[in-house]
């Protein structure tokens, strides 16, 4: 673990926490601590006392619970800008799940729950702001849950590339996405094989897979083939800082 | 509409906003507002600027949302001691949902966004006890994301009732659930021939059907049969308080 560097500082200042909360950045900026981890390698666990929080700043985290009779849930995947540890915002949490690498490696930054703590409770506008991101994390969740009724697999694996390209603009883009096809289904609530099929569909307009890259020939036709079965259409929270 | 009266007041002091708030129910108690709605009615408009907060007194509220190629998605059920509209809590929002009451008729009280964000500013404890709800609404958001992979319908029907059950107890219980079959299959995830089936499937632990009465002989022995499948079964925000 090493202490951040100038060139991750300014990459981390890009997050949403961070630009819409500048004096955020100028007190926990400097407490950002650099971890680079390898892929397979665990981050935090669920159930552990939730003592801080983590930026992704590069890379893939796969995020797991584990039930009962033995099968194990991917209830999240975090890329570059995203937060893990959301739990550590709140007095006596813990980690409601597991988070370890996918792909060959990551970098992450993390802070103390107690920095941010301490912080959230000098400063209301800070707190309004973390219950917004709160809030639309929930709006998500609730959507992702509607898209298992209203939508095809194909659909909801072309929603989850759309919210990858960062972008409401239309055109060409390229994705790198090192998660297995079996954590990719699991977090899609689809079979592998189903995964597979939905790759096929999604070919004749123009997304085409080679190994753990992904490209789309036109975001506006994925968009036109996702969008008109989700209730959110056209402002979801696909945003356009990219 | 009418001022809310003692013994609502009563009533609404129970919910945990207030019991874990109790300095929130000195500052708004006196400020809910009932209402007493027809079934059918509509309570809040998807879109609509979010200007009040509303709490469930009596009765069912179904949440939808509509897709632009014309399906209705039910995104929840909210019943006795549950709130509509947090969208309120932040400045500017605008409502997710359309809430419409089902059943024959509910009373809800509502407080305005106004009177909720000016206390949120002034009240860091309060902030951070509504970042904590809205957390566990977002785990709830994601569990029920995660059933879709782990849990077969049934177990979802069952995990549903024991929601209702607020009680960790084991023993025998009666709800009353005035919700149409469609709109609780909707909401479940589920086709209304899935739901028949499912509720055939849980006879054998003890659970009978009659109308809208749905008796549960073992709330021990369907937990037995639902949390298995759950990665957070035993420690779910299933509550103790009745």
């Amino acid at each position: 673990m090493s202490r951040l560097n100038i060139q991750h500082a300014e990459h981390a200042r890009h997050h949403p926490l961070f630009t819409e909360n500048p004096a955020l950045w100028e007190n926990l900026g400097g407490s950002l601590r650099l971890q680079h981890v390898q892929g397979g390698d665990r981050v935090l666990t669920y159930g552990d006392a939730a003592t801080s929080l983590w930026l992704v700043y590069r890379g893939w985290v796969k995020l797991t619970r584990q039930t009962p009779d033995g099968k194990e849930t991917v209830i999240g995947l975090r890329t570059e800008g995203e937060i893990l540890g959301e739990a550590s915002l709140f007095a006596n949490a813990s980690y409601p799940y597991t988070a370890e690498i996918v792909g060959a490696d990551a970098e992450l930054a993390s802070v103390s729950a107690v920095s941010v703590q301490a912080l959230i409770s000098k400063d209301a506008r800070l707190s309004s702001r973390i219950m917004a991101l709160l809030n639309e994390r929930m709006v998500q969740a609730q959507l992702k849950l509607e898209h298992m009724s209203t939508m095809s697999a194909a659909q909801r694996l072309g929603c989850f590339l759309l919210q990858l390209c960062h972008t409401q603009a239309g055109g060409a883009k390229t994705l790198q996405i090192p998660v297995e096809k079996n954590v990719l289904a699991a977090y899609l609530g689809m079979k592998p094989e189903t995964l597979s099929r939905s790759q096929q569909q999604l070919k004749p307009l123009g997304i085409s897979v080679d190994g753990h890259q992904i490209s789309i020939g036109s975001i506006e036709r994925l968009r036109d083939f996702v969008c008109e079965s989700c209730s959110q259409s056209g402002s979801c929270a696909i945003d356009e800082s990219d």
